[in-house]
């Protein structure tokens, strides 16, 4: 099956399936069933069977699934075996906290340049790397050919950011600002706003 | 109908709703649609009139929808008229930014007590809470009869924390730790990991 005909649902559902894989490698399993994978994610294990067959399947009838060649498959499927460089748009309390977490860089996400409108602000450290003025903004991010970028500005601002990322060779952009943004057709959009969750959850709360 | 009859993934969508009818009214409108309501977040027009209609529609054919109104009663549905009581667990890096983070007691979800296991943090403080004891936490929990935690321990604490926080009355888990959890069915997880919405985008990247 051509990639474009992956259905984005399935390829959602990816990540989760890697990460499981990951935590099942550092408990030192070697194998692993759909009804395993299943059991942890709260996912049936025919969806499970079902999602990774768009890949050919990884696995045998009755055998399992030898997790890590699994692993490595679905990294190259996601393509997150390379390094990718991000950039990070805003460098306030929030953008700090992104700027100093870990996790990212763990896991193949290099956050290379920080840019702030505050001109108090450029020339400092956020997390280790030196705020630039977001009027460098365009030209350094097509200089460095960076296609990801994180946008932790007020939400007023979050849209003119994302035009401006867009315009400069960005393609995926992970917005923690509490707006909605509109982009072209060929870029993605993921959306980090933890209230948001929360509201998802009081409506089941007596 | 009845309001356990309401899909789960209607119930996802309202608080995106919720969130551009809150940036309309910022902007000084008092009337929207489902067209600009679709426009602005990129579902189809057709969608949010059938989510809304779960509620009785709120809106006239030919009128739109009075954004006040709407709000308040999307509001009462999510129950997030009222302000919720949230325990925060872990404050390391990641969990010392949520303390931190402005936006929920904005929108009201107000960290009320922080726990740690770390013997050098308790008694120290994060975001303006003094940090307490995870030794106190089931029974602080009880007493105050909180809902909703938040988790921000490392990956292979979070279940053991899941499990205590549960015992003691929680219903609604924000985890922030990279790990799916299992929970009895009358609890609701929610899941922050930005690295996750970072794979599903580099897909379709070249």
């Amino acid at each position: 099956m051509a990639p474009n005909m992956i259905p984005d649902i399935v390829i959602s559902r990816l990540p989760i399936y890697l990460r499981a894989l990951d935590r099942l490698a550092q408990e030192g399993a070697e194998v692993t069933s759909s009804q395993e994978l299943g059991r942890r994610l709260g996912i049936s294990s025919a969806q499970i069977r079902k999602d990774l067959s768009h890949f050919g399947g990884f696995g045998k009838q009755g055998t399992g699934y030898k997790i890590h060649y699994l692993k490595e498959q679905l990294r190259q499927v996601l393509k997150v075996e390379r390094e990718w460089e991000v950039a990070l748009v805003g460098a306030g309390d929030l953008g700090s906290a992104v700027a100093r977490y870990k996790g990212f860089a763990e896991r193949g996400f290099h956050i290379t340049c920080v840019f702030d409108s505050a001109p108090d602000k450029v020339g400092k450290k956020a997390g280790g790397f030196v705020i630039m003025s977001v009027d460098q903004m365009v030209q350094e991010i097509e200089v460095r050919g960076i296609q990801i970028a994180m946008i932790a500005v007020p939400a007023e601002h979050a849209q003119g950011v994302a035009d401006q990322l867009i315009a400069a060779g960005v393609r995926a952009i992970l917005n923690y600002a509490p707006i909605n943004l509109n982009v072209p057709d060929n870029v993605r959009v993921q959306y980090i706003d933890p209230v948001l969750h929360l509201q998802r959850m009081t409506y089941y709360l007596p």
